[in-house]
């Protein structure tokens, strides 16, 4: 049966206007100034913004790390993306010396195909440079519809590739067709002032954040795009959190270089003092790259606005405060590095940024949805509401205060680090193709209805590349 | 009567999809897969490509200049630029010292009202810093609804304004709602170079170029980003020309000002050599700023692709070579400065842009329209295709072939600067407000049908400004 | 009578050594270990530093200025000056428009023939570009000896040059073998600022900083650059006052443009704040530029560290506080623009500089003598320790300590900016070509005594100029 | 006895004058106009430069590099360094991992001490970053007097130390006074291009170039700037070659960070060019950093002339073509890296700097002699001309005329790559403490009479480092 949603305003990457949307198959076949004769399910969207499903581009769930594994797995974790708006994300699918990439990709097949509530995809680590690596390529891309690699630049002896290895992804990606990814810190720098801060019985959370100090952002982020230049490939450096790597990227994109850059809701709203919390809680804001001194916010809200920065992704990696956060208690070293953002990005995103006057509504839904659809292949199935995409639709109601809180909110952990924050905006129902699973803020969807989705090369359509001819 | 346009492509500045139009009483009512059961006229547009009609911010139609008149006139002008699947123009009001602002826009106005055969709006040149000025501008502002200001620097003793003046334009603009253009060249060294050429017998129009070198763009430009920063007001910079102009606009918006770079058909596609055709031929190149060294045009495109330029103007400014670039045969600083483009500029940015690689369908759409229509306050009556825009809509032709030439083209003048160019793509008919005024690749408009339009203040709702709470 | 001036260590711009100075007819003949068998007096250097008198390349002395004279003239400003250390200066002399270049170098040569007591040279203002200027400019230069040029990008309506003056006059320099000398603030935008913050009753001496923001001297100082780029000239930007200034400069440096930077003692050790003082004595610290926030004292000693910066000047432009600087009570604006620092320049840049370690002690003669002696033509026979140079030695303690004040100063005024500052190293006596002006730390000279000096040409010898050979 | 060198031209880093010098003991006693009364061997120097003996900071003699030895031993490799006017050289002790650093340098001492015809040092290789090294650390720099440390950012698997060796070096370099030295280019990048050549069957000389280009050596430079600034350490990079290389030491100078910059004969005057020569004989040009695009060659230039590079080095690191460079042909990677230069830098950059204007001539001396020996901790010993110090002195004749050629040379190898070049000014004697090495063009010293030189810590006494305290 059809579905039309009535009343509200429809806000695209580009437009905002009233209008009706019809829906038939999972997919959006009509939009209209008053679509009345049409059979099918009426929902009353009034006083409602209507966008496209948020895009979360970074999701870690289900991933061990340090010793434990993430407490939101693919069921909790994508439950909670949709109560916030969230109907597709990309996850990280992490591969191991030797291994196949297969082997992984398989692996992160079993942790979400019966879980997932909401359509994923999957980003795959690039750890080695090799030729059996090269060898299995083409195949992950082509085959499996994986066409984003990621690599480390920190964690030694851990994630992190040396140069070798990101400068043979960047050529591969060129020639295959693939989004090359970058964590950007120097690993080795931070090894040594991590190894330091111990030795001098530096152990409190704040250290984190004080041995891996924003230059080394900086610095790896300025490398990342020297060598996408070099290998006339594109790039895209998740998780920016400084004016110092914000004005790497800004550079690099004025010489004409392929290179995207995404923050994420942490960095724009939280600062380095949280670490400093009594009783330990500065753990629960130890992420990598850690939170900045405050100033770097503006910096970053500015970057968004002016297109320097593009995306917006959650870094999601959950760990519960108590047992697992704990674990670093004496040693800052063994803070598992993560938290849960994946509820809250769009909302905060909204309320901070369009409510507050720093982005325009339409850059929103560019930042949280269309962007990432565009840049990872994603679109035009998703990212935007137009005819022919899925109707994976966000009902939002605008004006609706609330309060962040783990007591109310749907993540699987004991804590959330945006406790408290006052936010304006909500979403009241979500689809996905076409299907509620939010129905007035209620989850009515299922676990394993999320689809896997196999992404088209970049490039390919909707993004023009330097010195590559586009296939229209 | 509603018409439906059927089986086209429609493309915005976000969306590429398939979909029937439907227009009612000049504005888009529905959009849909198969808009079947409509009455109405049908246009078959299969084929196709359905795009908002392309939005020129930069002309000067019916202008004095060095004791001629500009060739083009409101008719002829707007005709050309409908050809060319152009379907708003935004024209530069010269204003004098000592004269009231609205006299000089009573004069447009007369200039304009029965000519126009697609919708226009003006620009309003400031020329002096004084009380009379900051005045009459809350009027012309709010009034008028002409809410973007022009500043020379450049063309000294006859347009150019002092820095006093153009800083504070920039301060009124703030606090008015006024997005101020400049023409950024240093006027005062481009006066000595001249004098100097012409005192050395250098008269030919090869030293146009010379005598106004790139540094001497890239310091006005530099320049009035830093005044646009301190006055924490906006700037929208005309016609960019080469590399060291773009790159200074790259490296304000890096760092948060609110900076906007347009370039012209003319600096993407043809370069400094042109100036040194033989039989003083060269005059027909004669723009400032001039033509550049041909590496400039990569640096200009890659600056569109990654958004440090975001806007695309013709410049029309067009003369007879007869008669009127002659008079500057014996002395190049007598060459009336400007050219046709008006028709040609959509076409050209898709040929070059699409066709080739170089940008992606949706950035053109932007380019060419839907980016001046937000930040000259026309959106969302126009820019975009959506429900309850207006209805000025190109029926494009992706694999037209054709050939420039002056023989063939609409505008009043005896030459084309781009004669004998190769493109691929052409409108074949071009809607304004839901009536045809090109059909077939045949005019049917009428002089007078078009409309001035008064246009919203700059971030009334769809730019979101720096330090600004944006009205949503 | 031959002097040796014994057991005193040498110091030179590169050099720090024990050793005996003979001199004999006003010259140094002779330097070695132990001067033992020479015929002569002998002045005892125990403990102390021997370095080349100072150069001071920016005075103004006996200058009218808003209506008044600066209180020290050729002999109060060179006893005081030789007080500090300073054997040598260079003042400039101001021209108006419509008066003959040598009109006002006769009138400055009156003002200082028979006063100064110590040796002296003129720059040159430079306020406007035609053809009487330029066919003056070689007599100035090549007969009078005056090889420095100064062009004043601010005081609108009163000394400021527009582009073209400035442009022609670096056109000229090249030519000519001059050094182009700037005072970089945008004095279009201050003079709006100004007028702003009158109007809006903002009339206390905080707001001559206020309305001089570092960003105008930023700007002017880049464009200056660009426009000595264009011209393949050379620059000596005056009072560099602040980061964004002398990083312009660095930046320059860096692409190989022949670009000089000074500043002065005030901007090194005194910031915005004392403009705040009450009852009216922040007008003691006006000068132009302002004062900055503190945080640029560290980028200007880095710069002079770094050789980005290369030299100081006092900018002595001296008025008394009672009379004088009070006339800008109630308008900011009319407060005289200047304060007295001939006299510690060179002590505190010893105190500040080296004995902290922020500069080297052959820095320190370089930056206070040598470089203004190559710059500006005076080298050999000025700026260091050698055979056959004049023997203007200043006999230092380096390990004295004394406070600065109005009560002990030697210059005519009645207020000293530096007042309680603690300093240490102090001359003992100063000598002017082989002649004691000061001798244990008493004055011993006589008006008059001072020569004025005809000053080499840019480049003639000392200077190695970008794309110029260079006359061995 | 004493030794009077007269009717010479005195020059020094700051000086150029007319003076006897009297040598006596091997130290510079006495200088003056005229010294006719002391006992001792006159010298005539009519017509004659003196100036200080160069200091070659950066040498390779009697040096395993793959696989084969340089030709040129502490025997030939100094005497031939005299012959070209250079009396010091520091020389590379190379270290291998897992021995002590006691062992390396005692190995380098053997190579040396009964060979070396002039005074020489070492800088050490730092490869790892452990506890060993680092304990062993002190004493090399305080006992050994070896205050320079080496790291290699190129070189995989072989010299190349990670970005944790070369920052724990940075933050030792700081705390004991050692000067940290890189090879900066990025070896990672280099390994993947020269084996993707290799495999695509690229193995001609040119390849060397191709596989090593210069943003690989600009993000290298950029990288060490940045983690010595995070250091607060201070910097040295050798052979630097290109302008992007350049631009960034210019650009972390403008900020203060402590670098300095060292570039070679061969980068300013050969190019890229030489590297296609026929018959293999490219392999005679290959250094790494490789030669240029030409056009590098006067951002060198303005570089040194502007002071964003203080020295020059000759990177020595000589092989015969036959059987040494020649076990490359048909793999260029196994090309000996290097070349035989240590007998032309000086008169390179005499005849290409001074006598085309380029530099003055006490930049020359600076360049070629004082920085250096203040840089390494020679000074005052070593780099100057004055009281005290060792008379190491060139007799330089400025006119004369002479064509460089392995025919004539010095040096072991069998091939020049100046051959042919004509240069003016040619050393005629050279003293190393005041003993004749050349005399009248002949060598006259002996081997083994050269001294090793306990160097100081950086920044003990001539140079000022950012944050920190000097001792005068």
């Amino acid at each position: 049966m059809k579905k039309i949603i009535k009343n509200g305003t429809i806000v695209t990457a580009t437009d905002t206007y009233k209008g009706d949307i019809c829906i038939e198959d999972g997919v959006i076949t009509q939009i209209g100034e008053n679509l009345m004769d049409i059979d099918g399910e009426v929902i009353d969207a009034k006083g409602c913004l209507l966008f496209p499903g948020g895009i979360d581009p970074h999701t870690h769930l289900d991933m061990p790390f340090g010793g434990t594994m993430t407490k939101d797995n693919f069921e909790t974790g994508t439950i909670a993306a949709a109560f916030g708006g969230t109907t597709t994300v990309i996850d990280f699918c992490l591969t191991t010396k030797g291994n196949t990439l297969k082997s992984a990709v398989d692996t992160w097949h079993k942790k979400a195909d019966s879980k997932a509530v909401i359509d994923y995809g999957f980003h795959l680590q690039i750890v080695e440079s090799n030729d059996a690596v090269l060898n299995e390529l083409p195949k992950m891309i082509e085959e499996e519809g994986i066409t984003s690699l990621k690599v480390f630049m920190a964690y030694k002896n851990q994630f992190q590739a040396d140069d070798e290895t990101l400068f043979q992804t960047l050529v591969a990606g060129k020639e295959l067709g693939a989004l090359v990814m970058v964590h950007a810190e120097n690993g080795d720098v931070i090894d040594y002032l991590v190894k330091k801060a111990l030795k001098e019985g530096n152990t409190d959370p704040i250290y984190h954040a004080l041995t891996r100090p924003a230059e080394v952002e900086g610095e790896a982020t300025g490398r990342a795009a020297i060598l996408t230049d070099l290998a006339d490939s594109q790039l895209y450096v998740v998780h920016v959190s400084c004016e110092v790597a914000a004005k790497k990227i800004a550079e690099a994109r004025g010489k004409g270089i392929d290179i995207w850059g995404e923050t994420c809701p942490q960095y724009l709203v939280l600062d380095q003092t949280f670490l400093e919390k009594p009783n330990f809680e500065g753990a629960k804001y130890v992420w990598s790259p850690p939170l900045r001194e405050k100033w770097n916010q503006e910096a970053l809200w500015n970057a968004l606005r002016t297109g320097q920065l593009q995306t917006i992704g959650s870094d999601q990696c959950s760990f519960d405060f108590k047992g697992q956060k704990e674990l670093g208690r004496g040693d800052f070293s063994k803070i598992p590095n993560g938290g849960p953002i994946i509820e809250d990005r769009v909302s905060i995103l909204f309320s901070e940024g369009v409510k507050k006057g720093r982005i325009s509504l339409n850059q929103f839904v560019d930042i949280v949805s269309t962007r990432a659809a565009k840049l990872f292949g994603l679109y035009p199935k998703k990212g935007t509401i137009a005819i022919g995409t899925d109707a994976d639709i966000v009902i939002f109601d605008p004006e609706a205060e609330r309060v962040i809180s783990a007591e109310t909110h749907h993540m699987a952990v004991d804590y959330n680090p945006f406790e408290g924050m006052e936010i304006t905006g909500e979403p009241v129902s979500v689809l996905s193709r076409g299907e509620f699973v939010i129905r007035d803020k209620q989850f009515v969807g299922k676990a394993g209805s999320g689809q896997f989705i196999k992404r088209a090369k970049y490039g390919e359509k909707q993004v023009a590349k330097k010195n590559k001819p586009l296939t229209m």
